[in-house]
Order: structure tokens, then sequence, then C-alpha cells
């Protein structure tokens, strides 16, 4: 029996845990839409099956699949893979799909933020969204979790907690007129501490895609444990990152998170930006209301977008010299988990997002 | 994680429980498609919530719903109902869903048969049926069940068992040209065997609605618990099924069953047939290959198609004298179980079945 509540987290004593703790499974959604994926999604469907490959090394994954799509994800996928039905516009788990918070006796339930698009009418990415905002309901359902609604637009990728206390975003996104441009930035602030059970917000500039995300902060930083933050990173001024980059460090560096820890700071390397190719733009199909896919446009390609799995950090891969340094750092700041790489992360780059986006851990009960 | 597994139920130690032993919870889909539900499946919707209600005093159910009808559903059925998104032809899960088999440790597994409507394209009541065969896969996934695909067309509603070896059925529906004209009987009875793990067949000759199911059991026996049937029962010889119930109750009474026990027969009353009305036929649309519901057609209005819930029958009535007598002989061969009616049965059996044929038990694990 799944209840909605009219209390808060916070009112409750559940938290949003941080990624780095235990996960129950990894949920994520299954690639579809023809005017986002090239080639009738079918590079970024095999992309998707390799990160649910990867992580299911180390913790049960359920994919998500339309009704069209099943019998082709069911397929596509290994048997241990679960596959569900769930309708969906897209296939950005990460944003769309329930934040999950728990309490000290190990008991989980589900925030459902509301979700329109990354900007709505203002600057959404696609029309209508209204599948993708019934995902978190329909994942309590299934789960059997109670689940509190909450009054305000957010996506997943928008936040990153320590699961101590401390919480990191961006001014860029959540303040951003397409979100919730009724709300002041302490009243977004209370709505963070009610529902997420944070105490101390560390507001971020800007990210790294104001077209896609409105800078995501899970584009440009997240914690490694508690106390340590990894930082996307260029020492190149001419690289279009330099001075958001820069200025995050020093927004960082300046602050203590809510147990008054100063952060220590790891700088993961942020390749020069790829671009989409002709031949790539052309396998998309141009649908009024969706954002194009057009040559030249920025891949949000940057390896911060990584996901950390119960005992391993699948990591984006592009096939050049960057994926080795990444992957070295990353093996340095988490040295007891296995760093896996995903080969074909361009796929999912290609449409709009990468592997931190397209995943949503559930915690342990 | 859930396996596809080559070997039989039989060769596994896993056998098809009866009804009346315990439940984890049972499965609904919601009615919706309005060439078979009259005024767009609204009075259906409701019957179904009231039957999904009725039996959730007894044990979990969970209803599955399509997409497009997600929110109606996840609003016209309480909290305590769980909705979970699946796709589906029509809604009949006793026919379409999944046969569960458990074994000694109390390990349940689905067994996955084909489905074609009742028919296919020889004599089936619409097209296509693509997503109510898919519908055991799915709710395997779900669930995390290992399944066995049994390479046969069979409906749940086709057979009824005593968990102890001894299953019904009837020659009109199992040998029908519109099922599995390239088996014989003989090569029917392995395959149950093999996949539900019984070792005596017990053949009635027909049921009562050869133009809908081609004549399932579930309109017209089924087992109260190990040695101990209900038939369907008229003394009427007026009434058009005073022949078929007399043939079956003779076949009864000579047979024994897989213990070797002489069978305990109780008569149900049987009402008079009930028909649809004009206003009743002009609610439903008028679609190609969709069997119609035309004035005067004979309405699936049995009382034998009741379901056994834990601790509760859960009985169709129609409003008039017939109801009373009824749950009077129920109360009396189930006098641990208390009887609940569901008032507005008819809506139910204007689509083509009742109580039975709209639900699917899930043994407890």
């Amino acid at each position: 029996m799944t209840s909605t509540l009219s209390s808060t987290p916070k009112e409750d004593g559940f938290r949003m845990p941080a990624e780095f703790e235990p996960h129950e499974q990894t949920w994520m959604l299954w690639p579809e839409r023809p005017d986002n994926w090239r080639l009738g999604a079918k590079p970024a469907q095999k992309a998707f099956a390799d990160t649910a490959k990867a992580i299911a090394q180390f913790e049960p994954v359920t994919m998500g699949v339309s009704t069209r799509q099943f019998q082709n994800a069911r397929n596509q996928l290994p048997e241990y893979i679960r596959v569900v039905e769930i309708s969906y516009n897209d296939s950005w788990m990460r944003d769309c799909g329930p934040i999950f918070v728990k309490n000290d006796k190990d008991e989980v339930r589900v925030v459902n933020w509301q979700f329109n698009a990354w900007g709505g009418l203002y600057d959404g990415l696609y029309f209508p969204w209204d599948l993708d905002d019934q995902v978190p309901v329909k994942i309590a359902e299934m789960e059997l979790l109670d689940r509190y609604d909450a009054p305000m637009i957010l996506e997943g990728g928008a936040v990153n907690v320590d699961g101590e206390g401390t919480l990191l975003t961006t001014e860029e996104c959540l303040l951003s007129p397409g979100r919730n441009p009724h709300l002041s930035k302490a009243e977004i602030e209370v709505h963070l501490s009610d529902y997420l059970n944070v105490q101390k917000i560390i507001w971020l500039a800007r990210g790294m895609d104001p077209d896609e995300t409105n800078g995501h902060v899970d584009g440009i930083c997240c914690f490694a444990r508690p106390g340590v933050v990894l930082l996307n990173w260029t020492d190149d001024p001419k690289n279009p990152h330099y001075e958001i980059v820069h200025d995050a460090f020093e927004r960082l560096n300046n602050e203590r998170d809510a147990k008054g820890r100063k952060l220590e700071i790891h700088k993961l390397l942020s390749a020069p930006p790829r671009m989409i190719t002709k031949g790539e733009s052309e396998g998309v199909d141009i649908v009024k209301g969706t954002k194009p896919r057009q040559e030249g446009d920025k891949l949000g390609s940057s390896y911060i977008n990584f996901f950390i799995a119960n005992g391993g950090i699948i990591v984006p891969a592009y096939g050049d010299e960057h994926d080795r340094l990444v992957v070295e750092t990353l093996a340095r700041v988490f040295p007891d988990r296995e760093i896996v790489s995903v080969p074909d992360a361009r796929e999912i780059s290609l449409g709009g997002g990468n592997i931190h986006c397209i995943t949503q851990q559930q915690p342990s009960r």
C-alpha cells in the first residue's frame, strides 16, 4: 500500500541519502523518441544497455520501457536487468524520476517533484512532459513506497547531497525563469530543506549547459564523500568553461558544509567541448516543440556526469586521450570502487546528457 | 532477476495451487475499450473498482492500467489498491494473465501460456491481442519471478484445479478449432500435465457461452476444496443450459479425482439468462474486428464465476431474487469464508464475463 503524505520528509525524519550510500537498485528509462535520438534511438539504446549492464555488475537495475519498445528492450537487455512498463516523454530518469529519501530505520519513501522538461513553455526542451511528470508516482506504486508531493519544479540533476545535511546546486538552474519564477531564493531553500532535509545549501553560479538543463550541478560538481567534492576543471583560459569552473572553485573553497567542514576539492578533467557532426544531426527527426540537434551544437560530454554504484563508478568514455586521465583521477578519489567505462557514451551525450542524467539510485532499505 | 526456464514446472516440482489456497495478492486489469464496454467503460470501471475494493478486504490487489487511463484509475481507486502501468487489449486478467505455480518451498513462478483472444482469427473476440499476450511476461518482470513459456494457447478461465493433481476443463473450449487445432486431445493433456503438474484431467463437454469463451469451465464449475465441486444448476428443462449442466453432473458424478476420491457436487443456482438491452447496446462503439454487443445477446451472468479470496468469496449480484439464494449456497459450502457481493456485476457481464474472469490470484510465497 502506497500513501500520499501531507507532511514533509524533514518533519518525518527522512533525508536524501548521498549517491555513495548503499543502493537497493538503480532505475533507468529506455531511449526512444526519434526527434531527440538519432537513427530511431538505436545507437542510444545500445549505449543505455551498456550502461545498465555496467551498473548491474554492482547492483540490480530496473529499466522502464514504453509499450511500444517493451519487446525490443526486453530482447536488447540481458535477463538480469528487470524491464517494466513505464511511459515517458524522454528517458532522463535522473531528472523526471523520483528522489528517494530514507530515515534512521532504513525506511524509504519517494519525493515527487514537479517536472516541466527543463523550463516548460519558457525554455523547455520538448512539449508535452506529462508522462515524465508521472514517473515518480508510478515507481512509488510499483515499489509500494509512500510518497511526498513537493510543491516545486526540480530535477534530480539539479541537486547533489553529501547525505549529512549539505546540498550543492546552481543559481543558473534553480533561479531560472522557466522553473519557479514565483518563488524567491529563500523560499526555494525552504522547500529543499523541507523535502530533502538539508541544513546547508552551497550555491554555485553556473553549470556547463545553459541551453540544455540551465546548468545542472551534475554537469559540473558532485560529492565523492562527506567533505570531499569533485569539480569539472580546466586550466586552459580558451576553454569556454574556464570562468565557470574557476568561479565554482572559489565558492567551494570559501564554503563550509553542514557539519562545519572545509571542503577538499578534487579537479576532474573537463575536455574541450565536443560538437554534433552533420551526419549525427541528420539522423534526428525535426519536430515542432522539440529542441533541434544541430551540427556544431556542443555536447553534454563532461566526465563529471559519472554514476556512483555500490562498489563501482560508471563513467562515460569517448575514445580519446582524455578518457584515461579521468579514470586515473577517479581511481585515486574512489580507491575502494572499481572504475567501469561505458565506451559509446557519445551516443548518450548526443541526446543532451550523460550517464548520471539517465540513472537514479534507490537507496537500500 | 527473472529467468526464462526451458524446463517444465512438472520437472522442477512446481504445481498450480488451487484458488482456495493462500494468495499473496490478486491481479486485475482496468477496463477501457469503448468497443466492448458501454459509455466509454465508465460503468464497468466502477464495477471493477468495487470488485477490487471487495477483494482488498481480504488481500492486496494490484490493478494494471494503460498509460491513457493511469491517472483516472489512480483517482477512482483507493490508495490501498496498487496501480501499475501495464498495457493490454482488454481487461480479462484471468484469461490473458499469468498462471502462477509454486513448489514445496513456497517459491512461485509464472507460466506464460499463449493467448489469442479466445479463438484468434477463427472466432476470437477482437483483433489484435498482442498486448494481452505480453501481460504474463510483464508481471513476471515486475515481481521478479522466473517464467515458463508454455507451447500452447490457453486461458486461465479454461481450467480449474484442486491443487492436489486434478484439473477440470471443457472439450468445447480446449478442442475448439480457434485454439490449438494442431494438437490432439492427448497432446493437450501432456502440456497441461507438464505445465500445471496435474495427474488427472476431468473433461466436461461444454460450458455456457459458446460464442464468448467457447465454454470456459469457470462459467460452469469449480473446486470449492479437494473432493468438492460447485456446479451451475437448473432443474428447469426450458433453461437453455439444462442439458449442459445435467451432462456435466453425470460426468462429475462418474469420475474420481487424482487422489481417487469420488466428488461431492454442490449445485449453484443458474438464473435464467439475462439479455443486453437496446440502451446498453447503444453505448458500445462498433468497430471492425470486435464482437458487437447487440440487443438480446445473452450475458455471461452465471454466479459460478465468483472469486475465492483469502477468507472471502467475491460473488456477482444482479439485484434480483436469485442473488440471495446463491449467497446462501455459498455460505453453506464455504462456512469459513465471508461472502461479499459486488452489486453492479451486470456491468462486468455486459463485457462478456464476470468477477472470476477479471481476477487472477498470485499464490503466497
